[in-house]
């Protein structure tokens, strides 16, 4: 049954709801959903508060905010401006959150991290957030804080590191020799996520205070992008736009046989199947998943003009957060 | 049996090779296939002869010449020159077939068409390509032919028309008004295309006469980019390097009831299963497939690198072509 | 005399104003000019009424309404609103004037094109203006006017050509196909420009019903894109973003030798430069001048950001003319 | 007459000729001329040995290779993989100089950085050359060096920073902190240049072991990017790609007055000219040169067509290198 759960997800909130569909329940995992009617936003919040419950969720202790806005790559200049000031409003209180009991540090200062790769379409939103945003540390650095016309104005710094193949580096490590060297007080990640769900694809936000976390669970340290191994807190706004083809492949096949099992016309194959408990299924699933699929990935056709809008939409909601105009949200929902 | 063969793919040997596996007899339409050891390239001819094959394969009467190439993608460049040549050689032979018994031409021009979106990575094979050339109709129109420095240089004109999304208009209207204002000899085509198997992604280049036919089969004849929409020969050049996200499911999902089927351990399911006939199959396996992944595509996560690569390996065998330096080679094999 | 107005500038108010600098009356040329106190935007309109005026200012009879927005390169978003509604309610008027006395037509349409090289950062106004636009011809086609949502929007296609060293082609020969294979009511073209002063530069734009004329008054109509070689009308929007390099030299030298004539210290030099006439000191000038500055041109550092602002906020006003959303400006000021 | 040499290029060697057209001597400074009549290519040597020598030169102690080839940004491949042979020649002396005495590294590595801004088309050189770079690091790190295919292959890795304005960071810092954490061997850093003459530009190459010095000499440490503050070595390589919009017009003026001071028919200024002194002739100049020109730069209309040669030919150079399959050249010519 565990490997069950190795399908790929970066949303916490799929994590959880595999786990819900077979009324499994998790200790030290806490769910709660939220719908704003008005602004048409479903919130959902998962907090992972134990080592236990970050143990079976395969993702690290934090809290998981998930903004749902179906018309989030449609093309509504008013709706995404709503969905940019809802967003900027929980990440002020992340930003809050994080730097709790702190004085007003005079020229608290933010780096921005546009990860992923600009020349794949679906995996260019973090680069693209970026080139959109309002740079100001230079300004900051060269004439003093009251430079930046805003009165709780930020000192804004970004950097699009690239991705491996390109760099021949971790991430991480240029990160981290970038933040050594700049000193700023909190690092904000954008990344473009994975879902296990096309229904999710282009009209999810996830928020974490968690960091990144590429290949969670492997062990892999070196390149987690977290408090941990940065020293400063790591927000990461993600965006799922692409599903892993093995997980579609394998998504339709438990269809398949959930139908076959309970199919009326079928019942003898169900009687069959039935027999087979979950491991040796997901035995029979993968035998027939080609190996092809390894590192191929699905997105929908018109991905250029969904990365374009939803990439113009989170950078509106950091420039409003970085001009200290965002209003805040609790995400302590609840 | 008709719906199992709408799985799309734009190769022409795919579809062949489909009927094949079935033991199907296609008439009117002729197999060739043949191996340059040397060259570790794989040359595989299928021509539609007549109306009757065109039909049953769902593309019109031509021939396609398949080249592939397992290292395609691979980054060695003394490789890809060789495939430049060779393709280049094969082109030499479709353009002398498509202007038999005229005079060698003075001018003798041709109008290079980079189809598809150039923001989104898989599509862009036709733009990058053009980005590449060498265009000299310019120079030709201005200074005659003798300003070409290759003795039998052609004139090259190109364009990129982008994809409807972006400009409104069918590609076919925008190609067809640019002939009729330029007046060029013969219309060469470059196109990412959708293959039905991962296996065939960014290692396979086709080369067909028989022009380009977006939902090809469904009589959308205003899109179509051939002879007969043209008024002059058309040359395809294309590459898959996407599947359809539902093909990819169909297909495991064939290969699962094919398992069952057989399957030792179990048995009893196929003995239900082998009782349903190829349609109702393709019924059971339509319900369970995602509406949501239509419009989607599946490609591989270095599709960046991949595009970077073989855009170049066709642009030069374009330009080895249009200088007048291809070796002929016999696309009439056999 | 002639010599010294060979200077390039696209802006007819520039060319208009060197005249006036000269106290040289132009007749069949019209100068208004109007201060938006609150917008903080000057509009200037040149009218060139007669053949002798088109002859003398060396650019076709048509209206020429310039705007200059001292913040158009600027970022702040709420003063670019503004610009792009000004914009909108001109460009309505414009395309009134240009369909008087037509029926309201129930699928006017209107094809926008975006002229330049989207690779050479000062000339991408074009290609990016088009990138960001609402495109809706084809919805349009497929499923009737009523699929657009507002009322009154207009049906709206969109091209970027590229530029001849690209396509081998006249642009003007790629647009008049188009056109003649997609029936629209109106050509729209959008273009970066060259002005004569570097004040000029990204703060001004510049709307003409005359259409666009590379290389003006050398007689190569070929290259035209007017009502003339269209068939229908052409409104150009234009925005100066270089500098000839060899303008900006010839205007230094110029003031070099006024501040010589007049010089108290130099008087002995003005003496015996008052003696050569304009066409003398313009043959002084010339030899001066690099040949290799030929082909190069002048432009901002930042002009990156420039093109990115400006280009949103023209597709901005494009977006809300074809919404049916302008309100009219007159620009037949006084 | 110091304020005469402020005039700024980027080339060691034009800051030389400058002095050498004014017949100055500078001592510590040393130039060797070369040509290379086969490969057509002109190489000179500029060897800055002292202190003082710095001072006049106004750039650091090191030594300045220039490579010219009249056929740089033409379309020549052949041609163009002999430059990139030569290139590879010379960085190998380089690299050997810098790492003289040491054992050979089994694992020596070097880290390639491309500086400037992708989005402007003359400063996007670097960002060009490094997406068209081997990188190895990540591979090496995973497997080991045998993993690598070239007997004697570096480990690569390679990074785009951007500039201030879009980072809001010192390039040096995001440089010096990347080293700290993942410990090149030595640095290689790619960057458009500015020349004093439109001559040299898009012909030109510089390689020098003196680094990059933004603003040199104005004291600007923090921003230099060298051995001294890299703490490992640093080799830049450089194509001159703009010309200083003040250098083309002070260049025009300063012919001007020479032209003056000799001419036949003007010899009364010529008389009154040749009572001021350097200095008083540099203010006279600066005193007509429009404020407007500040952060403004000259460039070819074709500047797309010569990056992508130029970054192509470089990108080659730097892959032979790094392949270990160049052939030495010594730069200490003569």
């Amino acid at each position: 049954m565990v490997e069950k759960y190795t399908i790929r997800t970066d949303l916490a909130m799929e994590q959880k709801e595999r786990f819900e569909s077979d009324h499994v329940e998790v200790s030290g995992v806490v769910l709660e959903e939220e719908y704003d009617e008005e602004k048409e936003i479903k919130i959902t919040t998962v907090k992972i508060e134990t080592e236990n419950g970050a143990k079976t969720m395969g993702k690290p202790v934090g809290t998981y905010l998930t903004l749902e806005a179906p018309n989030l790559a449609a093309g509504d200049e008013g709706y995404h401006r709503e969905i940019s000031e809802t967003l900027a409003g929980f990440l002020a209180e992340y930003m809050q959150d994080e730097n709790k009991g702190k004085e007003q540090r005079d020229r608290y200062s933010v780096l921005v991290v546009g990860l992923g790769n600009r020349e794949v379409t679906p995996d260019a939103l973090g680069p693209y957030v970026v080139d959109q945003l309002n740079i100001t540390r230079h300004i900051v650095q060269e004439y003093g804080k009251y430079a930046i016309e805003e009165e709780n104005g930020r000192s804004v710094s970004a950097v699009v590191p690239g991705v491996m193949a390109q760099t021949g580096m971790e991430t991480a490590e240029i990160i981290k020799g970038i933040v050594q060297e700049t000193s700023p007080d909190l690092i904000m990640v954008i990344d473009a996520l994975a879902a296990r769900s096309t229904k999710r694809l282009n009209r999810t936000i996830q928020i974490s205070d968690a960091g990144i976390h590429p290949g969670a669970g492997v062990g892999n340290h070196r390149s987690a992008i977290t408090k941990d191994t940065m020293g400063i807190p790591v927000i990461a706004i993600g965006v799922p736009t692409v599903v892993d083809a093995a997980t579609i492949v394998n998504d339709t096949m438990e269809n398949f046989i959930a139908a076959l099992e309970t199919s009326d016309s079928l019942r003898g194959v169900g009687v069959v199947l039935q027999g087979y408990n979950s491991a040796e299924k997901y035995e029979l699933v993968k035998e027939l998943i080609s190996p092809h699929l390894n590192g191929m990935f699905v997105t929908p056709k018109d991905i250029d003009e969904t990365i374009r809008r939803i990439s113009y939409t989170i950078s509106e909601a950091l420039n409003i957060l970085f001009s200290g105009k965002a209003v805040h949200i609790s995400k302590n929902r609840a």
